[in-house]
């Protein structure tokens, strides 16, 4: 072996840290411990059954052309499966605006290679999500974070900044949203919060980026339209990903956007992995073509929707004063917010020593470093009666926690 | 849509190109030209009702575990399975020194990311693989080229240009190196030169990447031992895949190394894809637990070595004078040098439009630009007749050109 590893890694790698997510998935194989920690879908949610059929259908019809290369941009079945799910939706797409992804994250990590030189600013919310921040930081980005209110990203701060960065001549590459259900916060942008965001946009000329995983998951509430829908003009590039209404194990993602910009991240997707596995694509096509997904996502909605009901009651019966957390109308996650004394990254220590419950500290997702005293849980993976007994354990924590600084 | 996309783009984007052999493998599509482009595995390779079996069992058994997401570092039945497979094969390793990639490809973005930053130099084959040349440029590599006789690279001009930057104080990150039936040469290095090539790496204190996808793939001569196994230090990271072997559509890689590189890899993973796909990993372990890689690449050998012949034999009553190519022991490709005044970027486009027969320009696999009168021939994907068959087109090109210049 040579001897200094560390003097030949590249400046990229040298920024990365390992995703403490990541880290803290490892513990969920501990049965003792209850994990609110990562954003795991429901084993009991995913259509085995159903995928074991098709699974023997397309290797039966479509062997030699599934367990052989495929085209970068996707499976071609699979692409206008999707289209058409978003023109029922009132998008207007074609297939030449839709490109498969080995899923979201690597929507994310070729975006950041097509448009993040390092030092480049972007724009996330805080907070925002660990991948996305994880991508971006590995292509040494310097992360721009705008505040969050009750309405998702604030418009007033976001166009504050861009004005000032404007001047500096060193506005952002884009704007990096998750308007429905965001992770971590669980809050949903009302549309005219997206118009607002859209203009400033237009105004600065900047691309945005809306990471969409949850959308389909809405419990309560308006369907709220996509950025990329009330735009219409191409400058939103929109990520989805079977990961929350299907199965994560497939690892299927896509990227509707801008012809050009689809061009630019099928070149670097052809260097990265050269194509996604034309396999679990084409099982993938199949499930939509039979409508099952549609099927699916009732079933999960309900699924989630109570676990949700059941991690609301319970914070609310067991959390102690000065504790407050977001109600989200659908999908995985709620974030706490404790007293400002409380600094989650020692907690967490606690939590999973003493009282074996685990989540995530909340300052990972927070490009600033701030929201020491926030924390995300998952209220999708574990089930209701862990959900319960995970939030009594965790309320002890923070109650011992409390009652050290009276 | 912005303005000015070109604008924003990084700097590694504008290095990058759409590769050509992606853009070649389109004509497949075109049933009229027989194509020896692609590096494709033949569609009757695959073992299709196997694999059918295998998937139902799996989704049967672990269902729940194969559809959620899985740890970076791979599945761990799949990493055991390879360490067996590898152990057997006399190399001195543990499962702390396998991960798993979304295939090879990966696997060489993932070392770029970990070691290359702008203007870095690695040194590469004169030829290479152009997926290798691909991932190190698109993170800015200065690729230098050293270049290959009947036994690969050669390990004199290596020394030479090593011991050059290293008077520069701009010695290279890693050395690249294919040395069994190398793509696109052909060649296969023998013990010697491997060892040679060691010492040297040895004593310039730099890593190699071994990167071995057709090893398996032996028609003839003898099994060599790796670079990885002769070195016995973890300086060599070797990458492995089954894309060749069983099943590309599956994008299944590994990479055996020392644990701190793959340490470094798993981050750059983390951010990257999160994991590779768990439902088709679990369906490759399955597959060799049951002893069936083995009888699978004994098919394969059989199949390839038969093709592989009926294209020598044709290329020898086909070929004009003044044209030669590479006899490969193995793998997938043979390499064609032609009269130096033709240039085989032309030459392409006449063989498609006139001939129906497709190739690979050499001067793809040469980071200088050089090569401009070789061509790459894969042997693996087209049928006996058709191999037969398109050496004749191919003949009559080049006859017509060399006609031409007489």
């Amino acid at each position: 072996m040579i001897k200094n590893l560390d003097a030949i890694l590249s400046t990229n790698v040298k920024r990365m840290k390992r995703s403490a997510i990541r880290e803290l998935l490892k513990l969920v194989n501990n049965p003792d411990i209850i994990s609110f920690a990562g954003g795991l879908p429901a084993p009991e949610s995913f259509p085995i059954e159903e995928l074991r059929d098709i699974a023997v259908e397309v290797l039966e019809k479509d062997g030699t052309q599934v367990l052989q290369y495929g085209a970068t941009e996707g499976d071609p079945l699979l692409r206008e499966q999707l289209v058409k799910m978003y023109v029922e939706d009132g998008h207007d797409v074609t297939i030449d605006n839709l490109i498969i992804t080995t899923a979201s994250q690597q929507a994310l990590d070729l975006i950041a290679k097509v448009f993040i030189s390092p030092g480049d600013k972007v724009i996330v919310g805080l907070p925002s999500y660990l991948g996305g921040l994880s991508a971006f930081n590995s292509y040494g980005a310097d992360m721009v974070g705008i505040p969050l209110d009750e309405k998702g990203m604030r418009a007033d701060l976001l166009e504050q900044k861009l004005a000032e960065l404007k001047k500096l001549n060193d506005l952002p590459k884009f704007i990096y949203i998750i308007p429905d259900f965001q992770n971590p916060a669980g809050i949903t942008m009302p549309e005219c919060r997206r118009k607002e965001i859209l203009a400033i946009a237009h105004e600065y000329d900047i691309l945005i980026i809306e990471d969409s995983p949850y959308r389909e998951l809405r419990f309560e509430g308006e369907h709220q339209r996509t950025m990329y829908q009330l735009d219409g003009t191409e400058q939103v590039i929109l990520l989805g990903t079977f990961s929350k209404i299907f199965a994560p194990g497939f690892r299927i993602g896509w990227v509707l956007g801008h012809p050009d910009v689809l061009d630019k991240i099928v070149v670097a997707k052809q260097a990265t992995d050269l194509c996604t596995p034309p396999f679990t694509q084409r099982i993938a096509a199949r499930y939509l073509e039979k409508g099952l997904l549609k099927e699916n996502v009732k079933k999960i909605i309900k699924m989630y929707s109570a676990k949700k009901e059941i991690m609301m009651d319970a914070l609310e019966a067991n959390m102690p004063e000065g504790v407050t957390w977001t109600k989200s109308e659908g999908g995985l996650f709620t974030m706490m917010t404790l007293p400002e004394y409380i600094d989650t990254n020692e907690l967490i220590k606690t939590a999973i020593k003493e009282e074996n419950v685990a989540f995530v500290a909340g300052s990972s997702f927070f490009c600033d470093g701030s929201g020491t005293n926030t924390l995300r849980l998952n209220f999708s993976y574990a089930t209701e009666e862990k959900n319960l007994e995970g939030v009594r354990r965790l309320a002890n924590v923070i109650k011992k926690e409390i009652n050290k600084h009276k």
